[in-house]
C-alpha cells in the first residue's frame, strides 16, 4: 500500500526471539542419544533436564551426549522419572521409554502440564493411546510422536508431487518395506523382543513406519480393511520378529507392507498412481544426513518399439541444513511456544495422525490373532 | 602341449560359421515388430518368412520392419499361418498370436518340426501349456517363451549377486510390480482386454513378468500357496485389468506382486535377503537399450547414532551390445543350431520355467475365482 505521508514509518521493534522450549529427556534409551543431539542442533530447544532411574545414569547420558557442554546452563540431572516431571523448569518431555510404560508416563507428564514428544510405537493399542491423548487434551499440551522422517524437507517435496494430480494422478498402490538385520544380542536382549516391554515387536518398531508411510501416501485416509500376511515370524516369547499386511480402501486402492528384524536394512516406500510412480529407498533414515534422494516417474511411456522408456524418471535430491530429527524438535518447539507464549491451542494434526497409525496397527494385530482374516478398520 | 617336431602344425580350417536359424514370424502383432528387429540384429538368425492372414498384411509388415532390406534373401510372404508352417525353409517360428490361439498354432508348428519361440503368456492354463510342451517334446523341437529380460546380461549379473550367500544371504521377501497406463483405445480394443483372445488380461500380460521375476528370485522353487489380493479390477467383459497376489513358501519366504493396466509404467523387482537387498525399477524393459541399472545393498548398517547408512548401496550399470530381445533370439538360435546341426537335444530348462510360471498363474486365477482363498500350488 502506498502512502502519501512523507514521514518515515516508526521503526518496528525487532521481533523478539521466542524463549527456547526446555526439554526434559525421560529415560536414557539408545534412541535418546540421537534426540539429545537433535535438541542441541534445533533452534528453539534446549535440554533443561535428564531423568533416569538413577542420577548416575542421567549424568553418564548427559556426559556422553555432550549435553554438559551445551551453550547455557547444564541440564539438571534427576534420579527418577517423577523428579523430572516435578521439575518446574521443564516445558516438554521427550519420552523414549519402552512402549509398555507409555500410558503411565505420558499421562503423568501431561497431568503436570508438560508437552509430550513420544517415541513410537505410541502405545500398545488404540485404547492405550486414547488415554494418553485424552490426558494431553485435558491439559492443553501438545502431543507428537517422534516419527522423524515426517519432518524432512524431502517429505514435503514428495507430498507436493504426490498431491499433484498431473504428476501422480490418483494413488492406487503403495508398497512399503522396512527391515533391519538384528544381531544375536538384539534378538535376545533388546526391549523390542520382550513381551513385557515392547509387545508389538517388529510390528510396533519397523512396522510403525510402514503403516505411517502408507497413510501418508493417501493423505491419512484410513483403509477399510486390513489383512495380515501369513507366516509371521515370532520369537519363543511370541513377539513378532517379521510380519506384513495388505490394506484395502473402498475405492480400490491397495497397500502392502512387510516389516522385519531378520533381513538386511531396507526402507522402501513406492507409490504408484494413475499418472506417476514415486520410489524412495531410504525413507525412514536417509542414506546421508545432508541430503535425501527419491525418484519420480510421471506419464512414463515406452519408447518406439518398446525398447526403452520415454521420459525417464526424474531423480530428486533434497538438501537439508538440519537433520530430520532436529527439524522435528524445531517444529514441536514452535507448537509449544505458540501455546506457552501466545495463548495458542495444540495442533490437532499430530495426535490425529498418530491415532490413525495406531488404529491400523490394531487391525493388523487382530488379523494376525484371527488367522489372517479381514479386519474392518474402525476409526 | 609342446612338440619336438620342427614342422609347423597343419593349419586347422577356420571353424565353420553355423548356418543361421531361419525364423518364420507367425502373425504380425505389434510386438512382432520388435522381434523382427531383434532377428535382424541377432547373430545366427534370419527371418526366412512372414505369415499373416493375408499376403498383403505380411508384405506390409515386412516393409515396415525393414525385413525386405535385410542382407541375404527377402523373406517369403505367406497369406496364411498354414502356408508358413508348410514352408520347408523355416526352422523355427516366432508366435505372437493372441493367447487363445497358442495351443492350436504352437502344436501345429511343433508337429511340422518347427522350433517354437512363443510370446507370453504361454497359454491360458497349465493344461493348455502341457499340450504345447508335449507336442514340442514329441517332435524334439526347442521351446522357449519370449520373456526377453531373462536374456539381458544384467539378469545374469543380478543372479550372481542374489545367489551369493555373502552378498544376499537367504532370500526372504520379493516384491514385484508391473503396470502401464493403458489408453482408452487399448482398454476398448486391445486383444489383451478381450475374453476370447487374451482372457487372462493384465494377469497374463504384465502379471506374467511379475510371477517370472519372483520365481527367478528364488531360483524357480515353486511356492506352496498363492493367495490373490482382494479388489481385482475387471472390465465389463470380466477380463482382469489389475490384480495382485501373495505367494508363500514352506520355509517362510514371501512374495507379493501387483500388476495393472491402469497405473503409470512401473517395473519393480525388489529382493530382500538376510544379508542384502536388490532393487531394480526397469526389470522388464530397461530404461535405455545400451545399459541397464540396478542397486544392491549388502550388510547395510546404520551409521553411528542412526543418522545415515554404512555402507551405502552399490549402483551397478550393466552394458550390452545387443538389446535383450536380440540376445534372446541369439540364445534360442544357438539351441536350435545344436539340435539341427549337432544332433543335440532340446534344452529342458526353458519349458520347465515356462511351466512353473503358468502353474503359479493358474493358482492365482483359482484364488481370485474362489474368493481369494489360499490355493495350493501343485507342480
Amino acid at each position: 500500500m502506498s502512502s502519501s505521508s512523507s514521514s518515515p514509518p516508526a521503526a518496528a521493534p525487532p521481533p523478539e526471539e521466542p524463549r527456547p522450549v526446555r526439554f526434559g529427556i525421560l529415560g536414557c534409551a539408545s534412541i535418546a542419544r540421537k534426540l539429545a543431539r537433535a535438541m542441541l542442533l534445533a533452534p528453539g530447544a534446549v535440554v533443561a533436564a535428564v531423568g533416569s532411574r538413577s542420577e548416575g545414569k542421567a549424568r553418564g547420558f548427559a556426559e556422553e551426549t555432550g549435553l554438559l557442554r551445551q551453550g547455557g546452563a547444564a541440564p539438571r540431572l534427576h534420579g527418577s522419572y517423577e523428579a523430572l516431571l516435578d521439575d518446574p523448569s521443564v516445558d516438554a518431555v521427550y519420552l523414549p521409554l519402552p512402549t509398555s510404560l507409555h500410558v503411565r508416563w505420558a499421562t503423568a507428564a501431561a497431568a503436570r502440564g508438560k508437552h509430550v514428544l513420544l517415541e513410537k510405537p505410541a502405545a500398545l493399542c488404540a485404547a492405550d493411546l486414547d488415554a494418553i491423548l485424552a490426558a494431553c487434551e485435558a491439559a492443553g499440551v501438545q502431543f507428537m510422536d517422534a516419527t522423524m522422517w515426517m519432518h524432512h524437507p524431502r517429505t514435503a517435496k514428495m507430498r507436493e508431487l504426490v498431491a499433484d494430480k498431473a504428476t501422480t494422478g490418483d494413488v492406487r498402490v503403495i508398497n512399503s518395506l522396512f527391515s533391519f538385520r538384528a544381531d544375536e544380542e538384539f534378538l535376545h536382549n533388546d526391549i523390542r523382543v520382550k513381551p513385557d516391554l515392547d509387545a508389538l515387536g517388529a510390528l510396533g518398531d519397523v512396522g510403525w513406519y510402514c503403516i505411517r508411510a502408507i497413510l501418508w501416501a493417501v493423505d491419512y485416509e484410513l483403509p477399510k480393511t486390513v489383512i495380515a500376511l501369513r507366516n509371521p515370524v515370532r520369537n519363543q516369547a511370541g513377539v513378532l520378529l517379521a510380519c506384513g499386511a495388505t490394506l484395502y480402501w473402498a475405492d480400490g486402492k491397495i497397500a502392502i507392507f512387510n516389516c522385519s528384524f531378520l533381513t538386511n536394512l531396507t526402507m522402501d516406500m513406492t507409490i504408484v498412481g494413475t499418472n506417476g510412480t514415486l520410489h524412495v529407498t531410504d525413507f525412514v533414515v536417509p542414506y546421508e544426513e545432508k541430503s535425501a534422494p527419491f525418484s519420480m516417474a510421471s506419464k512414463s511411456s515406452f519408447a518406439e518399439l518398446h525398447i526403452g522408456w520415454d521420459p525417464l524418471p526424474s531423480k530428486h535430491v533434497v538438501p537439508t541444513d538440519l537433520p530430520q530429527e532436529a527439524l522435528m524438535v524445531q517444529e514441536f518447539s514452535r507448537l509449544v511456544q505458540n501455546i506457552r507464549d501466545a495463548g495458542g491451542k495444540p495442533e490437532g494434526k499430530w495426535p490425529a495422525i498418530t491415532r490413525k497409525t495406531q488404529v491400523v496397527m490394531d487391525a493388523m494385530k487382530t488379523s494376525i490373532d484371527n488367522e489372517f482374516s479381514p479386519v474392518d478398520v474402525s476409526s
